[in-house]
């Protein structure tokens, strides 16, 4: 039986049968940058992609300091996080500053969020070789798990895999229930889908899976399929739940949309707690003044060296 | 008239036109591995991907040991089977430290349950080369007949056969009736549309078929097609019209989700005097303990070697 | 004006402009096989794909000897057939031994007929290569004329079309009228839908035309677009209205599924009268005992050198 | 202001800017066949496929003379055209008689006319390397201008384009203006849509554009987008018109469905009138008997000489 | 915070990271045509396409000057624009005889406006190698951001902005909102649509993104996304807001369909107060006589020097 009452170990890199490449440049992004004892804290900006500008308003609908990208590379190399994770175009423009510096996680696909989600996909928008060509030590897929266009999603990330098995480049999924079924059986953080999507990603040959934390919504439970409509865990239990899922695969949590600095760090213990390797910040950094970010970042370092 | 009644003979690989590479891999599968008498006993692990982690919990919702690979790969070498079967994922993180011990069928498409199987089609998730790579016996590959997607299934198909051809992999084929017109003929399990989906593997080139055991249900007669909707034909009879209709393609049934001991040998038993060369057990093996799995494997085996 | 009235006179080969390669292939069918005399009489066993297990059950609803492909194997060389037209999984299985005795015509693209045919595409299921590699005489290519996928099925042909040029393979188009539209405008078989699907593959580059006799069925008439639905021909001017339709691409009508030996020697005799070059029988001959088959089958081979 | 009251000088093809293959070929069907003083004279024979054998038939619905391709090959080469336009079945079959005495133009896609044009699209027939193996000295390509499946059309066309500027091989675009949305507006002989659809073919790349004669129809006047549906343009001024927006792309009318010899020889008059280099005559030419034919072609050559 | 109350400063093709190729090119459009300090002023003829004839209409609807393609390419050299932007058709017949005098940016995709826009893709029309051959110093993509084809379109692009990458060609944006998602969340022209717009191009590697000024029209303001429904910004700090969202993307604004000479200059100086390098006049500029245009451009290259 899998235990989901206790921690478990830490996978690391020599566990997973890795080519030398992917393997040499995972141990830069966990071993030489961010926490450095084989942990990922993650700094992402597609979101200005992937939701538009909206992310970079404050709550009096000013626009902050975050819409300059140049903020995030800044964060991303002064806050000494693992990676910094973001599309083509600013990585060409605002990555060669930094290069060096910071790891770079090239996303390779994403999308805008005007048209509904109903049939997900993204597209590619830069391939393994600019990742290649730009010195990135990363790769970065979403797959929408469940979507009506999963055939097509499948497909692309099996290309981008093939590709990555060719250049010895590691490839993070950001592994996303998503989609009108998922929506008929109890939405895209439930345990079921985010479970069943970690999983996929393991199946599907990702190195790192990037995952929500499951939720487990009492108001949901008959939408779930069987058994977890009747699963009874805690938050850390489903979590854990969903990391022994990755079997192999290394797992990152999102850090979430919670906003207090004491939340936030609960998220990290229980990333730890969970048998996760690290987690991915984005708005809970960026959306943050620069002085309070590197705080918050390296009171969370503090914390990845703990486990 | 194809007899229905006696035992057929056994289909050998000296039969069938193979290519050497295909039979050198094959004569591995059947010859070296498992039963050894030419005979398949194959061990899959693919739900994760194809029904999500829902297959890992047992009657209690307790979530079992199978949920881990190590699990499937440790029983396929220890029980002895003839492989074990699975996509791109596992086989990259476990099969390194089994790799010669057990032979590796490398399943080369799949999907997630999420979406409804009205369109069934499951795209590519690696391919021949990757199987080549790995030190693969076999390839597995779904073919979904009688689904409105079917032209672009044959099409991937025909693609991966070539590559077949052209590396002498052998190709086992999942032959899965689905779709909303399977639905209205009767269902995927009727004898009219497993003996249909046999017949297509033989005729698009599948040196191995997979299919379930043919159900006749009194229920659903009127819905099948004629002369179906008037056959008489026992569980034995209907297997055998099945194996008929697989010509020189060899057939492996699957071990079903019938779940005592008895029933499971009976199945053997019926796989054998139908003319079968063996069967594919999945659910009933590892979700069981290991040792009793092991204890059912090896009966199981003796089974094998009396036809 | 045609003259639908006078029997035309037999289409050659070398009033065809073929490329070297492509004559080469077609004298062997036509002059060293079959009967010999210019003239093609061509044995299909694509059936278990196209119509499944069905077409194997004799009226009694037992299997027949038929449901063996070794049977039309056997058939095509002793019934001196000018060549058996297979799919790919039926020509390696099958083929080998026979290989030499009796040409092949590897059927190219297939499907089956579980969903509905009101959008009808048939994928392919092998190459000109595979045809090649495997020594056939001529390839087959099923085209949907007036299908609302005719622009896949178009390019499709195209692209096969221009793989033959490059072996010098034949091309043998089954020109079948199909879909929504056409049930619409009088059906698959009336001379409105045979002619215009004749004439679709003259235009697109078809070496050898199969297509069904037409049929004016007066219960359709108000159907058939103009002037069509006031023609008044009987079976044979039909016929040759197709027959002149195909110009110089060589006709081969289908023995059709009339059962009756007098009927099938009248098919014969109007084939020739039409002007057509063969004939392409399928369950007429091979539901038969063999016996029957060979007397059937040298019966028509007679009634062939009359022309 | 572009002037549509007074006759345009003749565009020739040194003000074109041609490559030198294209230059070499449109040369040798303006000046060294048909009527030679850079004009274009060119008899079109692809109406089998796109709207089948109905278009053979006479008033009395007997199968005419012209059902044979023979027929219209002879009355290429006899009436002095500046080329014959067919698909790869009728040239690869007919042509190579005649080669040498008339150019070729091939056409390199086409469709039936069976399924509705709501959402048109003409998948390849052949390709450019087919027309230069055939010794081709232009191609013939239709874009439905303004059909849903633009997207697809244009794509094609570039494709066919790009191909076309590696050989050399001048490309005649058939502009026709097709589908739902254009019938809401007009129609697709309205000036609106062939005004469209000529400045189209400018935009896109052909070196020769062919549309049909523009007619403005006081009772759809009101259907007509603006400025459209006010102009009070006589048949010469819409020709004139749609010819300026051709720019530097050489125009060629249709022949028309008008059937009397004087209104054929108007409708030549005008296209000179309008400044475009010529016609294309098809049912008006070949559905008469041969003697006919060559009669109204040498007085047709006769009036291009007058421009 | 992002400053939108004063001037940003003017972002240098020094800041951008662009390869030498690209630099080599945007360098001459910048400095060496046009109004030369670094600036963009485009005149596009892409309207033919885009629009149809009906843009060369005047009040009175007769046919313009303007409708003959040679009018933009002289208006082009003598307004002493920075370059001219048109599709393959014109460039290959009309720029021969200016090249080397203006820059030539080929427009690469482009489709008609006769299906509606509610899923507008824009295909294909000429590939990056043309620009190459043709001696373009930019190509130019549309982009239509949150259409229900953004799958296509994002994919499309990539393989642009890859050939782009290998050529050296710089590649202007034009970043349009469309299809029926944005309807329903303001419109096209809306700031939301227009930021997010602009956005996107930067995230997916433009080097220039062309978008129109963005507009805050108070009666919809309930359909735009928070926290757009509630900003209150005037013209210029939209504006700011939209080249601020630009980041490290040059941004030039569209001259706008307002007809006054005022009004075009106001756009002018809004355009440098904003940040933008540069403007777009298509309709603005050609619709009017040469004179008149040439007088304006003139004094629009003096309002450019000012900044």
């Amino acid at each position: 039986m899998v235990d989901t009452m206790t921690a478990p170990s830490l996978l690391n890199i020599n566990q997973m049968n890795l080519s030398t490449g992917k393997k040499a440049r995972l141990y830069r992004l966990m071993y030489r940058f961010g926490p450095g004892n084989g942990k990922l804290m993650i700094l992402p900006i597609d979101q200005g992609l992937e939701h538009g500008p909206v992310d970079f308003f404050d709550e009096n609908n000013d626009v902050m300091h975050c819409a300059d990208p140049e903020h995030q590379f800044q964060l991303a190399v002064e806050g000494r996080f693992s990676a910094i994770a973001t599309h083509i175009g600013l990585a060409e423009r605002y990555f060669p500053k930094y290069a060096g510096r910071v790891p770079l996680v090239l996303k390779l696909n994403g999308k805008t969020c005007i048209p509904s989600d109903e049939e997900a996909f993204s597209p590619l928008t830069s391939t393994v070789e600019d990742a290649v060509r730009l010195g990135a030590d990363a790769v970065g897929y979403t797959l929408f798990v469940g979507s009506p266009s999963q055939d097509r999603d499948i497909a692309q990330f099996m290309q981008v895999r093939r590709e990555c098995e060719r250049y010895g480049m590691p490839i993070i999924m950001w592994a996303y229930p998503r989609g009108r079924d998922v929506d008929a059986k109890g939405g895209k953080n439930s345990l079921y889908a985010v479970d069943y999507a970690t999983r996929v990603a393991a199946e599907l040959g990702a190195d790192v899976v990037k995952v929500n934390y499951p939720e487990i919504n009492p108001a949901k439970m008959d939408s779930y399929p069987a058994p977890y409509n009747t699963l009874r865990l805690d938050d850390l239990e489903a979590a854990r739940k969903v990391v022994a899922s990755a079997g192999k695969t290394l797992v990152i949590f999102s850090g979430g949309s919670r906003v207090t600095h004491e939340e936030l760090y609960d998220n990290v213990h229980t990333a730890f707690k969970s048998g996760a390797v690290g987690l991915i910040f984005g708005r809970n950094m960026w959306q943050r003044p620069m002085n309070e970010a590197l705080e918050i970042s390296e009171h969370v370092r503090e914390i990845f060296k703990k486990y």
